[in-house]
């Protein structure tokens, strides 16, 4: 509740992604008022939005406190009627493409929608996936749209934190429905998964080898699947994989929603399908509402993420401890060798660890 | 290594499974030698297998203490060369009488085998479902063939450790195939699937909703699928459920292994098709040996293991810890009420748990 508070000394700011230090640089020497942040933020100032996710995604310690304190002081006027969609396929599935004509779509009826990317891979492949926000050029000009390119960190699970929290204060602006894009080809569309209401695969009418190269058990999860793309010649084999789709998902058991998931064709150079894709998630809301699913997937995602969050922290610091890091390394090799046992590899880091030091 | 104990004091053996504290009140004032059993056990004694799996499952601090002296002492006279497949399938599956067939068959070849159950549901259903030792009498009563009954628990993490030790003595034992069995219903053939160098999934023909009641994902783990019970009037239903999951199988990515699922057909009344599914076995074991596959699996359990084993302890850790079990109930009900957000509440309990008492 300190109020006022002032970023100073990242000159060295290691470990923060280029982006979120260009922005941060801007506020630099530049008191941050967390409490004007998140009054404009509940005001839906998209300004504003930005400096506080841009808080949420620096490693720095002083920024995370900030961070909190938004979160805080936004939690109570949260937009609880949002819709939180989340977005995957593999690269070239055209997702740009298709969020951005589906997202003008949902401006055109009045709604105010952001668009996050969820990408724990861009610290390898150095951002390049998700990062370019000039992708979506059309949207990204539109008053009512809120894009916001990838959150990057060490983990998995960090990522996952600041992805949610951002969903949260998009959420206090006042947005109508959320939308997390995601890579369909590590484990980031799992996370995403947990953190939405309704998840979309996007696919490419293909010969035979429908599933290649997406994760498996992705499509399992996944509340509709749309073939994206079918336009022009490729309309018949849209087609056909949508047959195959259906008698794909046939063998799946009854999802616990009570949901029976569509395949859906989709252009989005045509802007073809988009409203039946908008007319499915409402009955969506609307179906999962009545019989209780919608809210009661919410409270055991809040519940989820509390506890993915603490055995996160668990895990850091173990893992993070000198000792157990001084002995981590030559017991990893003798349990790979066959020279002990898992168990006892295991027994003697946690002694380290709970050793009084 | 103190070789000589004795087992007292278990006149309210909280948490033991009655078949356990049946065995281990055999033991009963009798001095309990590790260094006997652990020589046993490397000589192939089943008995002392018995007893060394015995003292694994029991939830006594003393007994864990003899039972990890014995694992020392084994751990380096393992046999490396065994062949540990998971077995799954849902009930009614007739999972117990194709262990029998495709059991016996293997004792028939000079193979010695031990099959081994997981089933952390067995506290819910009274371990019913796999406690019967008697469903497999044929292959009880063979001297080539050792068979044990689930171990329970109150973590699946827990009976997932007690599981894998028991495998290692069996391995100790000079045991040339051990089959861990599960019911495929809940998380546990993740779990198998963890600890198996090859997984069998059992299947029945059926009319259409062929994986009904099977856990989701559980198909795409499958290194081979059975189709079981393919007998009498039941051979074209069978045939016709081989062509649909050959069908279904194609829409996944090739595996990490390298290896092509096969579908089989198998009858254990008929005992027709065991053979070809142990010649399928021996042909992975073959084809990922080569490709270096098969002992970058083992090496990434172990690993894997380890891991596992230190997250379970410190949530336990965690979750056992009286303060924060004081503060937890609170804090769920005011995140799933929305009044804390699921990072506050989390970072309160951590605190708590952090506090220096």
């Amino acid at each position: 509740m300190s109020g006022i508070n002032e970023i100073k000394g990242i000159s060295n700011p290691d470990g923060i992604n280029p982006k979120v230090l260009h922005r941060v640089k801007n506020l630099r020497n530049k008191p941050i008022d967390t409490t004007e942040i998140a009054s404009k933020i509940l005001q839906g100032d998209v300004v504003a939005l930005s400096q506080g996710i841009t808080l949420l995604e620096s490693n720095q310690p002083k920024h995370a406190e900030l961070a909190s304190e938004i979160m805080q002081q936004t939690f109570a006027g949260t937009n609880t009627t949002s819709i939180r969609i989340g977005i995957t396929g593999v690269p070239g599935v055209g997702k740009s493409t298709f969020i951005e004509a589906f997202g003008t779509y949902l401006t055109e009826l009045g709604l105010r929608i952001a668009v996050l990317a969820i990408d724990p891979s861009s610290s390898i492949s150095k951002g390049s996936i998700l990062g370019d926000k000039t992708r979506m050029e059309e949207l990204a000009s539109n008053s009512r749209a809120f894009i916001r390119p990838s959150a990057s960190g060490n983990s998995l699970g960090g990522v996952a934190k600041k992805t949610r929290e951002a969903v949260l204060l998009c959420e206090a602006a006042k947005f109508d429905v959320v939308m997390i894009e995601t890579v369909g080809v590590g484990q980031s569309e799992t996370a995403v998964h947990g953190m939405v209401d309704f998840f979309l695969l996007l696919k490419l009418a293909g010969a035979g080898d429908e599933l290649q190269g997406i994760k498996r058990g992705i499509m399992e999860m996944a509340d509709a699947i749309v073939v994206n793309k079918a336009d022009g010649t490729n309309v018949k084999n849209a087609r056909i994989a949508k047959a195959d789709f259906m008698r794909a998902l046939h063998l799946f058991p009854p999802k616990a929603s009570g949901w029976t998931v569509p395949v859906l064709l989709s252009s989005a150079t045509e802007k073809s399908g988009i409203a039946e894709i908008w007319e499915q998630i409402e009955n969506f809301k609307t179906t999962t509402t009545q019989n209780g699913y919608w809210e009661q997937n919410r409270k055991e995602q809040q519940k989820q993420w509390m506890l993915e969050f603490i055995e996160d922290q668990l895990k850091s610091y173990f893992f993070l401890h000198s000792k157990v890091q001084e002995l981590w390394k030559k017991l990893e090799k003798e349990v790979v060798k066959g020279s002990t046992s898992p168990y006892q590899a295991a027994k003697k880091l946690l002694e380290v660890y709970h050793q009084k030091s």
